[in-house]
């Protein structure tokens, strides 16, 4: 199956502003997308990244400047069965790939944390995309709208977009990637000390 | 399969403090265990509370007031094949029960956020519990130490012990027994305001 995988190039993980600088936070957003893209290879389906500029490297590379929606949405009318998979699912394995594409319905969700679509199956050529606002409820919606039977993937590991340094501790605990590596080789490390587990940079 | 579910009767869900007075918490956490409970039976399970202290209720109740860990240790010894599940997974519906119980495996662990062990399933009679700490991970060391097969559960639903006002989010979106209907008559709804969604209480 075709597997999308968006990418904003431009000023990615600025809400890791906080913990890395702006070099940190583009090398780290990349590293996320190469683990997608191996989990995607790995899963034995053909990665796509779709990213708002060219990456300079030798990814293969769809680019269009468009809003999010908009740029999915052309993909997706290209195509009878599509998956569109976040680039900063860095928990995300072969199986958890295997998963959500193995799942049947015209839509498969897999929802994000706080309302993001984190990762989409369309087999409905009537179904576009919305991602803005509370995407999963919103995505729910337009497929009821044009009568597809709709499918959850219930996936922890897609749920956690590493978006903020709270997430970088379920990278540290459960990340198998290259992203998890990388964050320790830069002093991360998991803090438990006060009962509420967290991360601190040494 | 026999399926424990702990519960703390005596002070539960302080972090809810911003956003529910005391007799609303305990209220609450009793609802959340009721879908929990209710999830376990319509996958075919028999749930068994483990509570600090009886419930007064028609719920069957295992009183035991000694610290979870030791307490589910106790349950664990005297079976075969236990699973224990969280009583603040109120995402979780029968489908979630089953696909836990259904992965193969001596140990079983569905990691929440943080680092923590909502659901388990036990299958070696070596294994024990301690649930102090960032436990899912020693829940994994402490499974390799005894040479137990280790399987993870990769579920959001899981995943999702509802225990502090973000989390409440969650339950408004996913929610599928009695407890997201409670938040909703008490006045919770979404706010999608500013972009990052959120609850608020009218």
């Amino acid at each position: 199956m075709r597997v999308v995988v968006p990418f904003d190039a431009a000023a990615p993980k600025t809400r890791l502003s906080e913990v890395l600088s702006p070099d940190e936070r583009s090398a780290f957003a990349r590293v996320m997308l190469d683990d997608v893209l191996q989990a995607v290879w790995n899963a034995g389906h053909t990665p796509e990244v779709l990213a708002t500029e060219p990456l300079g490297s030798s990814r293969p590379v769809r680019v269009d400047e468009r809003p999010l929606s908009e740029a999915v949405n052309a993909v997706l009318a290209e195509h009878d069965e599509t998956a569109v998979v976040m680039a900063d699912l860095a928990l995300a394995g072969a199986d958890t790939v295997e998963r959500l594409v193995g799942t049947p319905g015209d839509v498969v969700i897999a929802p994000g944390r706080g309302g993001g679509t984190n990762a989409l199956v369309v087999r409905d050529p009537a179904f576009e995309t919305d991602y803005h606002g509370v995407s999963c409820r919103d995505h729910r919606r337009i497929a009821r709208e044009i009568g597809a039977d709709v499918r959850e993937c219930d996936s922890f590991r897609l749920a956690t977009d590493i978006d903020e340094p709270a997430d970088l501790v379920e990278l540290l605990l459960h990340g198998r990637g290259e992203s998890a590596g990388w964050l320790r080789e830069r002093g991360f490390e998991l803090d438990a000390g006060d009962g509420r587990v967290g991360v601190e940079r040494s």
